[in-house]
């Protein structure tokens, strides 16, 4: 037996042209939705990875504005920027893409990027907002597990999920959007103790620590779904997950590749949050229209 | 065997000593830490609670104003008190008191409340900040779970603690001090499943469900530290926890008393709070102060 890979692209694609759908409609109104995408760093990667952003924005029908302060900007600016987006009406969305020159925290710097822009959910309003139910932008990473995870029907209400990583970005907002959908929600980390502990008798895994190999067969049962979460590069250059997918792949029921797993789908919500903040941001500034 | 009884009572003390002293240490400087609890309902118990936390204020050296707009308050009048005593220097710490009037929500009030004066960690704001490990005041209830578990030596870090109740003042700020202490931290509610599948292997469960005897002996195993969260009025007016003590103590190691566990530490933090609010509020209003 082997897992089902669960690929992300079609979903992907689907989102990609709901989101290219709801930007048609806005342009019609004389609306046109853009992301704004802040950089700091000469990261080959991280510029690799904003190209992409800014050229599946394009297909989309989305504006994308990239906002390069070179890799020697100070904390100062770079606040004085997201201010400025946050405050500019031609703007609907922004992302503070990371890495941050050295000495610069990322913490304070995402309070400054406006909630309704918020479509990566890095400002800790956003994640509090998520955690009291009230609107806001899950990561989009957090969210595109839990539309991977829909896609394939993989029920989750009164399911044991085992979410491994407590970051910020993933673990901790995946877990609130796994409570929401009534999950029994465990989350595992780096010191939590012995891994299989929790995972063997999961019914879904999703790991998001960042470790190549860090979850292999031996950790899983048959019949888990493994959602792998993980996107580490290769000395080769070549980009692996953080499962072991040759020994998971013998034992789970599913598993998402890398890449073509969770990944493809996060670059599309990024889209869809884009127009779903500006679609909101004209709800709210003209008087009177559609609600 | 009949589980040790873990006593919340020389804790709160303590916590509240602490309190006084650090009120004595402003006043000498020419500041009196005030907590301002805002009240807007007829609920006899209610009042009787606020009367508590005003004694127990007064008799920490702590100023303590009510607020009590009535049970017809409306929600402009409470969001423009609340934005009012945010912006009031004499005012350290604000609590929100519920139940509210009908049709009043909390979630939308609470975003009123000043982060730096909001020591029960109502505004999301706080819960965000918790959640990314920035200076916010956890709900004084899930921080007085973590108090307890450390008067008392029982280690967090690579434990099994399982936390039933997934609310915003309880539940999900708890699992994030759980994980910040390095536990695995599973959350499970009333739609998650079996609870036994859970709190069988725990070392830790904490119960915050609002749910009188949901947890019996045989949901937890022998040696497993339990923490009532619960506080239930029965018919009689007694108070009961979540716990069914007579069961659980004939099977579990140690077990918190419900009056006289979680719940009176509780007040004790909402004073220690309250000055540290008072505190950071002289310190960054008085430029050149210590630091």
């Amino acid at each position: 037996m082997s897992a089902v890979l669960l690929s992300g692209k079609q979903l992907a694609q689907t989102i990609r042209e709901k989101a290219h759908q709801a930007a048609r409609d806005l342009e019609a109104d004389g609306l046109r939705p853009t992301l704004a995408v802040v950089v700091a760093t000469d990261d080959g990667s991280t510029h690799w990875y904003v190209r992409s952003i800014e050229r599946a924005a394009g297909s989309a029908g989305i504006g994308c504005r990239i906002v390069d302060l070179g890799p020697d900007a100070t904390e100062q600016v770079l606040a004085s920027v997201l201010q400025d987006l946050s405050g500019d009406p031609s703007v609907s969305g922004i992302i503070l893409q990371t890495p941050l020159p050295p000495g610069v925290g990322t913490d304070e710097l995402v309070g400054h990027i406006a909630p309704e822009k918020d479509v990566d959910g890095a400002n800790p309003l956003s994640l509090g907002r998520l955690a009291v139910g009230r609107p806001s932008f899950a990561p989009a990473t957090a969210r595109a597990v839990i539309e991977i995870l829909d896609h394939f029907d993989i029920p989750l209400a009164g399911r044991n999920v085992v979410v491994i990583g407590r970051s910020a970005v993933v673990g901790k907002p995946l877990s609130l959007l796994l409570l929401e959908r009534d999950a029994a929600v465990t989350v595992c980390h780096s010191r939590s103790g012995p891994l299989e502990k929790y995972t063997r008798t999961a019914d879904v895994v999703v790991v998001a620590a960042g470790r190549t190999g860090l979850l292999n067969g031996g950790h899983v049962s048959s019949g888990a779904v493994v959602i792998d979460v993980g996107t580490n590069v290769l000395p080769d250059g070549s980009l692996v997950g953080d499962v072991d997918e040759g020994s998971v792949r013998g034992i789970a029921a599913a598993l998402t590749p890398v890449p073509g797993g969770v990944g493809s789908v996060t670059t599309s919500l990024l889209l869809l949050h884009t127009v779903a903040a500006a679609r909101e941001q004209a709800r709210t500034l003209v008087p009177g229209s559609a609600g």
